[in-house]
Order: C-alpha cells, then sequence, then structure tokens
C-alpha cells in the first residue's frame, strides 16, 4: 500500500519512517498490509533513516508547500491508502505569528482534505492533534466529554483541524484518526523556545554530560509520552476499525502524569547523582503560568478502549531515550 | 456608534433592525450608547423595517459576498464598534453542499474577523452560534463543559468560527461574543426544508387558520427559544464586560425545554380547540432521527450567571409570536 507523510522531516515523521522500514508491515481493519510505497513530504528535503529491511518500500521524497493544492496533488497522485498528517506550525511559532499558524495549520490540513476528495479511493488520514486543545477553567481531571476552549492560538488552529477531519470523516471523504498528543518527553535534539523544552531537557542534557535549567517547582505535574509511545500508537491506530470511533475520530492519547520531583528521581537512577546535580533550580515565572496551565490528569477512557497505551512509567521513558536517542558524552 | 450587521435581510436580523430603530440606544460595558450609524449587508438588498424612532440612525445597505474582503473592508470602513455577524448558510444547505457551507460559514467568518485587524480600534462582534454544535452521544443534560462533538457540517463549521472568534478575542483582535441558539421558535414565514421546521409549524399555521403536520412523537422535548428572546439576549451581550466570560467567549443560551405535547395544549389555550385540531400527525422517521439527536436538557449556568434569559414558558413564545409576526387569517 501507499503511505504519505507529511512533515516528514520533523522527529515523529522521521521515527515513524525508521518504523516503517524496520518493519514494513503496518495494521489495517482489514488485517497487516505491507507498505510498497512510501511518500515523503516537508518544506525541507525529508531526510531517509538509515534503517535497512529486507524488504524496502519505493521511497519518494517532495518538497512542496502544504498550502498548495499542486503540490499536494502531486504527492497523492491517483490513490494514497494512508495519510500521515504531521506538518505543522508548533505552538511558540503559532502564537508569535498568526498568519502563519493559520495558514499551515488550517489552510493546511484543509488543503490536503480538499485533495483527498479527488482520490479514487477515500484515504485513511492520521492527524497529529495535541493536549494544547484543551485550556481554560478544566476540572480536575480531564475526560474524553471535556469542552475544548484552548487558550493558544495553536491549540485554537488544532481544533479546527480536528473538526474538518471529523466532518470529512462522518460525510465519508476520508477515514480519520485524530491523535492528541501529551507533553512528548524524551525530545532528542538540543532545547527549544517551547515553554516544555524542560521537560525534554532536564532529562537528555544531564545524560548527555550536560548541564540543564529546571524553570519551575518540582511538584509541578506533567503529562508525558515517549517519542516511541507516540510511533506505536500511531501505528495502532491504522488497525482500527472505523465504526470503533464512535462519534468522533478525535482521541487523548493515554500518558504518564509524572511529578517533575519523579522525573528527577528517575533521573539520578538511570544516571547516578551526577546526571541529577547538572540540573539547577532556575524559577521562570512565565513558564511555570504556561506550563501548569496544561492539564495533568487524563481519564483517558476512550484510548484505553481503543487499545492505545502510555509508557509503563517514567523509567521506562528514560529507558526509551537513552535506547533510540542518548548522543554519548564524548 | 457604528453598528454593522451581516446576514441583515434574515429575519433575526431584521428582528434587530427593528428593535435598534425603536430604541437607538445600545448597552456597552461602559453604559449605554446611542447608535448613530448602522450598516446592513447581506447577498440582497436588506429591507429596511418600517419602524419611526425619534433619533433614527443614519442606514445604509450593501449587498456583497462575505468572502470577499473588499466587499467588508468597504462595509466596515475605518471603525466598526459593534459587528453582529448572522450572515450563514443555514444547515441543510451546508449538509448538502459542503463546499458553500465551508465558504461562507468557515471563510466569510475568517474574512470578516481578517478585515477587523485593520481597523483602528479591535470592534465588539457578537457571532450566532447553534445548539448544532452538540452531538454524537451527549449526557442526560449539556453543560457549559460538554465537549462538541457536532454531527452535520454546520455544526463543524459553526464550532470553526467560534474558535476563531475565541482566538481573535484572546489575542486582544477583537473583542468576540459567542451565543449559541436554541432551536428558534416560533419562526415567522413559512415552512422550509429544515428538519425542525415543524417547531414552528405546528404552533404557527394552526394560529393562522392553516394545518400543519408533526413528523414526530408529542414525546419528544425540544428546547426552545423565541426569536424575541433571541433579541433580547443579543442586546445583552453587547452589555457585558469581556473579563466576565472567563476563557471562553461562547455561552449556550437558556431555552424552555418542552414536549411536543406541551407545545399542543399550549397551542390549544391560545387558539382554541380548532387551532390544536389543525395538527395531523404524519410520523416521519428521518426527522425524527435527526430531532431526536439534538438535546434538550441543558444546564446553562454560564448563561445564567451573565444575566442571560430564557422565555417564561412556551405560552409566553406563543404569545411572542401572535403579538410580533402572526398574520390573520383572511
Amino acid at each position: 500500500m501507499k503511505v504519505v507523510m507529511t512533515g516528514a522531516a520533523g522527529f515523529l515523521g522521521q521515527k515513524l519512517i525508521a518504523r516503517i522500514l524496520a518493519d514494513p508491515q503496518l495494521p489495517s481493519p482489514q488485517g497487516p498490509r505491507a507498505v510498497t510505497q512510501l511518500c515523503l513530504f516537508d518544506v525541507v528535503e525529508p531526510p531517509i533513516p538509515a534503517v535497512s529491511s529486507a524488504k524496502s518500500p519505493a521511497i519518494s521524497t517532495q518538497v512542496g508547500d502544504i498550502t498548495r493544492a499542486d503540490d499536494l496533488t502531486q504527492l497523492l497522485g491517483e490513490q494514497a491508502d494512508v495519510i500521515v498528517h504531521l506538518a505543522a506550525v508548533v505552538s511558540s511559532a503559532a502564537e508569535a505569528d498568526l498568519d502563519l499558524g493559520l495558514r499551515v495549520n488550517l489552510d493546511g490540513t484543509r488543503t490536503l482534505l480538499e485533495v483527498c476528495r479527488g482520490l479514487a479511493q477515500p484515504p485513511m488520514v492520521v492527524f497529529a492533534s495535541s493536549v494544547a486543545v484543551y485550556g481554560g477553567a478544566l476540572p480536575a481531571v480531564v475526560t474524553d466529554n471535556t469542552a475544548l476552549t484552548p487558550q493558544s492560538s495553536y491549540g485554537a488552529q488544532k481544533v479546527m483541524g480536528e473538526q474538518l477531519i471529523n466532518d470529512f470523516s462522518r460525510r465519508g471523504l476520508i477515514d480519520g484518526r485524530v491523535l492528541r498528543l501529551p507533553t512528548i518527553a524524551v525530545r532528542p535534539g538540543r532545547p527549544n523556545a517551547a515553554a516544555s523544552s524542560f521537560a525534554s531537557s532536564i532529562i537528555r542534557e544531564p545524560l548527555q554530560g550536560e548541564t540543564a535549567v529546571l524553570p519551575v517547582p518540582e511538584t509541578l505535574a506533567l503529562n508525558l509520552l515517549s517519542p516511541r509511545a507516540v510511533i506505536a500508537n500511531m501505528v495502532h491506530a491504522l488497525g482500527i476499525p472505523a465504526a470503533d470511533f464512535g462519534a468522533s475520530r478525535s482521541v487523548m492519547l493515554p500518558g504518564c502524569c509524572v511529578a517533575v520531583s519523579d522525573m528527577l528521581a528517575a533521573l539520578e537512577r538511570a544516571g547516578g547523582p551526577a546526571a541529577r546535580e547538572r540540573v539547577h533550580a532556575q524559577p521562570d515565572a512565565g513558564i511555570e503560568a504556561i506550563v501548569g496551565g496544561w492539564p495533568a490528569r487524563f481519564d483517558t477512557a476512550k484510548a484505553n478502549a481503543l487499545g492505545f497505551s502510555a509508557d509503563r512509567d517514567i523509567d521506562a521513558i528514560i529507558a526509551a531515550f537513552i535506547e533510540e536517542d542518548r548522543i554519548d558524552a564524548c
């Protein structure tokens, strides 16, 4: 089958490509299917991870603009079986530039769905949404029935994308699956401008021999999911019969609710006291205000019933980082 | 102050214009203000209701396309104090034509908000949303915290419009107020293709000497609000301080939860047994399936706290129709 991926140069895209190359079988509601074609799309040339496999699919890459119908028509061709739509302007950028966020996060998603209407068969579309759809006055435990009142442009744009995916699915134009991602940790790479950057930094940097800054109190709780578990859940989503989603294709993925103090204790278990000592408290009221407004406790009954799963615990999250992404200190 | 109205030719627009002409004072968070300019916009020439007033505002009309930024730039000029955005493709039309619904309900709202960014001051924007934003597996009583999982393209487009209004408000680009309207009854005019058309027909036609068809069981409950109460609530919305809305500008308006049997009893009280006998049961499983999926019971705590109000009861709803809209049988 033909799998198309937008945002393929991003870190989740790269991990999903590596997963497909390592094992070019993916679930479908009708049973496992072999990926024969993998079409990668991004604004920059998507790297192809060096993973060898006995039966590699044919890989093509395309550099283009997600808001240009012509680019997407070329990408999808006459038929696409599965589209994994990861292309997005991230939260800090969408907040800094409303037009850019609307253009990529709303118009990009809509253009992709419009182009899908021209295909021979309705494709399956997996859409990465975010915990940022939640906000405002939230209950102590967020459930599948909690209203979405996002407090960021990124969150608002993700809600709109979810509505498009749901409505196009209800009309039979696509077969959509919307996964709301928790805070992803431990991200590979370097610290970035995201308010949640510290959640990865306080594990990643100390385990690579570097120092990290903790801008929030140790009592603060976060809802975390490892990149490895995100990929496993995206793959799992492909095999679920559409009817099992009920009246909405949107699912909040399960995560681990972990206090920062628990993260630091797990860091010490993985890297010893030296690693723990590389984390330095440096309170930042701005970051605390943003991250403290995110919900940390979820009842993800729907995701659980559909077979999605979280990491076992924070130690498993750290172990996944060490196995997949740690760069050894020289 | 300058008041701009889109969808001004529609029946709610016409009633709001009549209200403003009868009393050209409107509330604002800073106290009552006189309407000096009233700018009416629609795809057809908006009629001007024949209401005389001591101090009529200057009225202008414009025929245009809500999705054309040029038309809206001309409409708003350099400044608009209040924009009442009623222009929309209704539910049955949006379901029949996805492109038309997206163009008017989503693109039209977005274009209006984009043009607002060019004004000298952020305007207040009142947006008419709908009970159609609710759907799917709903709790017995819908609350302000119930998730929106619309089961129509119209509902999905209204959710997206709400997100735009909320995000633009949060960013300080407008001062938005979103009113989710219950089923409006008794609508003036003739029956239409809407699934809820009977809710007005079974009162309006018999009180005008005509017969009406009842396609649903008498046990079915509806959440009703009179056009008079909708207008009163729209006017009320203008005076509420922005901060009182909290983390979301969206409010489900209160309505009367009324069983069809109660509507028929009230019809008989208002029009006698002869009126009641003009309603003929003619079950329609299709209409029952659609209308039966709408929530009828709401806890509108937020609207109540903000001072919005419903009609007293079904008799008051019928009395409002008789006073404002009944066309006497010849």
